[in-house]
């Protein structure tokens, strides 16, 4: 079976498990504290662009709940669009840190800017307020959980929303690569430690075992982060195995290029099955590719292909997820393109 | 520098890299549903002998955080010695799910079953115990924070308590394989499983990367213990990897290897440290020495070895904890007793 | 100015007050532990007719986070109609809670048994359900913020889905005594008792100056409820007081006819309305009345009724909600009909 | 049986009870934003004499938990007295909220500020305090739970403690009157305004049906005080029942003479007591008289009068608790003298 489940199915780019061997038997200081955490940090930084303060957590959910958890007072809820993986798919960490998920509709999972700030003026101006959860909190995630992209003016946009009414802008990038490599994509790292106030570069789905690294831009944020990290346990005992991933995705652009090998074998796969007809769900610039088929059809795809189930179409019809990974092969999709247009031929 | 400083600061056991390497590349389902990760879990139970539930998590104040919001109403504490790792050094964990810590006071950081039926006939009989935090659930860790480990008899007292009362009995076995590993344990896994509700096997201090194994023993209390692993962030995406590992840790004895070096290397360096005439602060059977310094022998030993300050013994003298990790070696114990020699000579 | 803005702008029938004035220096045990809260409990438990537990609570919001609090596990939301009081005006206690109110449409604020049965399975059906919230608890609103009621087969319907699911069925009952004097109602006490868990019979907006009393009528649910009133600042130190009004609303049927001059004016009023052809917003068979209004009608209203914008019906219209208390008389219905006529004459 | 059981048994002082039958029939607007209770926040700034913002709550655990709810960040604590009633008596309402409540030993329930100054001092010096609870807010109550008051000096000190630390200092009030009308008080509405952040001011157990004044006198810390007020359940719907309770206690001076009634009382009391012999537990000079008795004594006392047993004084002796409440009378005062000075002649 070849899979196209997900990009969390394989383990850790190979120069990552042979840094983590070589360091194996070096005992080092825990929870962070580490000088290769500090390089990694460092590094970071550096292809940021800017001064930026940097954690590394374990995984997702846990970054978003803590990030989100930090930020807000017991009253104040965070703004997302109804597709946001907060709002959707976390169990309710969100609302189990106290706090509402005030979402909001969006054909394309992506916030509009004017939109967000019809919501935080109608709140301010609204005379029972005090009986209505404030929007605390901006959450975006890019890409986007049906794998769109914001463009520059977009996030800037949002941003200024956020500043107008003193509250931060929260970016999740658990794809965070795979956003930067799209085609479409016109933003740096540092744009996007400009245009929001906290966000994150995941490794988890980019090459690396487990790992998020929360980088805050703005400072004064991430005060007293790192308790907070510690109760809700998300600071890592062995604190260094982040670092020596990060440091190893890093220090010479690796990050970069597994994403760039996931999105370009995203978009020969989107190609394909354009030309052969497969229709796709939502056109998506980055690693997911979503596209609606028969039963008859996702039968015999499953035969040899693992892949995610979406949601339904219409009666006959479903929508299937795809996910290309930064371990994927060319040889995979050239298999799969191959079998999808013996089956739409039919 | 040789450290002495924690049991967590070197990687994992070689075999288990080896494996991660080995299975690098194939493309797992997530979240913990593989199939290494079943496999692992009937390792473990076969390892304790009886019917068990097992779920793997990444890091100790998670799992004790996880685990005891599962099991508490909002208006239930947790019974705690003072010492405590959830009473003391989880920045308020068990608080940020909403419940009390009720803690009391120990000699030895192990709770003693009379003590702690009194607490809760004591809350039973009070008349405006409804204006109180009522004990649902008791918190012991084996070995304790003081390195002391329980005896099955004292366990299975505790036991009867929680029954008689109706409450379970949480054990943190974050570092289990020591206490299992002491000279003076007189309990086997069975016995663990047998004499509590739910346990875990600590992964972290004892040969793993990352995870902690969660035994629920007592069947229904493990129920949507899954919806709150991931609810709190603990649910790792490539849970495979902490298949992998326990894989490794139980296929043939590994975990129970890895606590033996550890403790009878620390048995050696406590056997040493009397030989000298270095004062013990506690007798300690696992893996943790305590030993009380002038600042004078404390600041010579700083030359040499990485320790931790454990706290002032009085106006002149601290005590001082080391470590003696799964990854320790009879050269550096030796070496160790050589300069402590050398200094305590002076 | 006469004011038809709520049902909580007067004080208390007066019986109650003369009933605390002539307790007023008789020392009481405190928290509702006194006689004349255990009376008052037991003329409740006869107005309903069977077995019930009940606790008096101060106000709304309280009451309905500290019962969903009492009732939820951590990982389980409350499904609720979208304009449920819990989803909207509550500054989101539920999710302060730690629970998320799970939300679904509705075209008249009544949820139906079919899509709540639709939720619970589809839930119990998603192979993703773990990553998903939970669906722990049914509230409905009777009478509904919309001022509609629920007839005893959906009701019991309802219940139905609540029992196939395993989840208890919690009716707020703020405005329960309009409910119940409803032209349309079909239910007695009883009726709700049997047909749901858990329910309250409000006070504050029915002749109470303040209080909610919690009629537990599945037994087992109440468990330590007491500790979560207390915990939650709800357990009045001078229970008596709520023992005071209840005994005086229930004593000889007054909190019934409280409710009946409501709802019967409101029927006046609402049938003046329709004769002048002023339209109504939806049909609300209890004491909200709807109307959709220009904004010079509304400016004339307001010169000498005090009432509630409501919502924007179009870029010309509002609704209006004219809400008709307890202590509301004939003579300001007639007088705001008269107004209503004139300005809708010219 | 005559009552010293507790300073909430009786109702409001006469005053209170007429004015809201003055005011029951009309229609007023809720959640406190009425008119009255805005008269009686100024006469309350007022009294004290200097720009302060109030806010009326309905009782004091409530009070408690939702103002240091709204002060703390997640990782905070709030530093207490061991006897403080927030550690105590309020069934984990500050853990509920996500707190741990940071206990500190006293002799007679008052914090000392250079012991407060040496927690925060050695927190913020700890190497692992990321791993600890951050103290981030003081708690006092005044009087204690023991009846003890502050001196002015000694408020101040603890005010200079939290101004260092950078935290709030927030008193709890729930006895503040008798704390003011004690004979050894040196301390002002206004001292305590100036010498905390926030405070309160209790109704419940100085002459009102219900109601705690909460009182910040540091701007800035209030910042959507009311959006928690509503989110915790303690924003009154009848809110002017709380404005017309303070409008009397405030207007001319009734809350200080109840006050004044109940200490002078106790004070009589305690000296009556000490003429007989009767051994006291501690020096109270508020409203609370705490008395050492046989098992005996205690029952012949209990035969005619009503009081709490507070705890075990040895094997054959108890202390009781003697509540003087501002109702109380001086018929009451000398009969309980009388029967004293029998069962202690015997």
């Amino acid at each position: 079976m070849i899979s196209f489940r997900n990009d969390y199915g394989e383990g850790a780019h190979e120069s990552i498990l042979e840094a983590l061997a070589k360091q194996n038997r070096i005992a080092m200081i825990g929870y962070g504290e580490d000088e290769i955490s500090e390089e990694a940090k460092k590094l970071i930084v550096k292809a940021i662009g800017r001064e930026c303060e940097v954690h590394f957590l374990v995984g997702g959910t846990q970054t978003n709940s803590t990030v989100i958890a930090s930020l807000l007072r017991p009253h104040e809820g965070v703004v997302s669009a109804e597709t946001g993986h907060i709002a959707q798919h976390e169990s309710g960490a969100v609302e189990a840190s106290g706090h509402k998920v005030l979402t909001m509709p969006t054909s394309d999972g992506k916030l509009k800017a004017d939109e967000v700030r019809k919501v935080f003026k109608e709140h301010a101006e609204n005379e029972i307020r005090e009986h209505l959860v404030k929007p605390g909190l901006i959450y975006v995630s890019n890409p986007t959980e049906l794998g769109t992209v914001y463009h520059k003016d977009e996030l800037a946009a949002l941003h200024e929303v956020a500043k107008d009414f003193g509250v931060p802008l929260f970016l999740d990038g658990a794809r965070l690569g795979c956003a930067l490599a799209a085609a479409e994509n016109d933003m740096t790292l540092r744009d996007i430690a400009d245009n929001t106030d906290v966000f994150y570069i995941g490794g988890t789905k980019n090459g690396a075992l487990i790992g998020e690294a929360v980088v805050f831009s703005t400072p004064g944020l991430s005060r007293d982060f790192r308790y907070i990290e510690k109760q809700r346990g998300a600071m890592l005992a062995k604190g260094w195995i982040l670092g020596i991933e990060y440091r190893e995705l890093f220090k010479d652009g690796l990050y970069f290029r597994l994403a760039e090998n996931a999105v370009r074998l995203a978009e020969k796969l989107t190609a394909g099955f354009k030309s052969i007809g497969v229709p796709l769900f939502v056109e998506s610039p980055t690693n997911q590719v979503f596209i609606i088929t028969t039963k008859e059809q996702e039968m015999k795809l499953a035969e040899k292909y693992v892949f995610e189930f979406w949601e339904p179409y219409d009666e006959t019809r479903n929508v299937l997820r795809f996910v290309v990974s930064w371990a994927q092969t060319e040889e995979n999709i050239a298999s799969l393109l191959e079998d999808a247009k013996k089956i739409w031929e039919e």
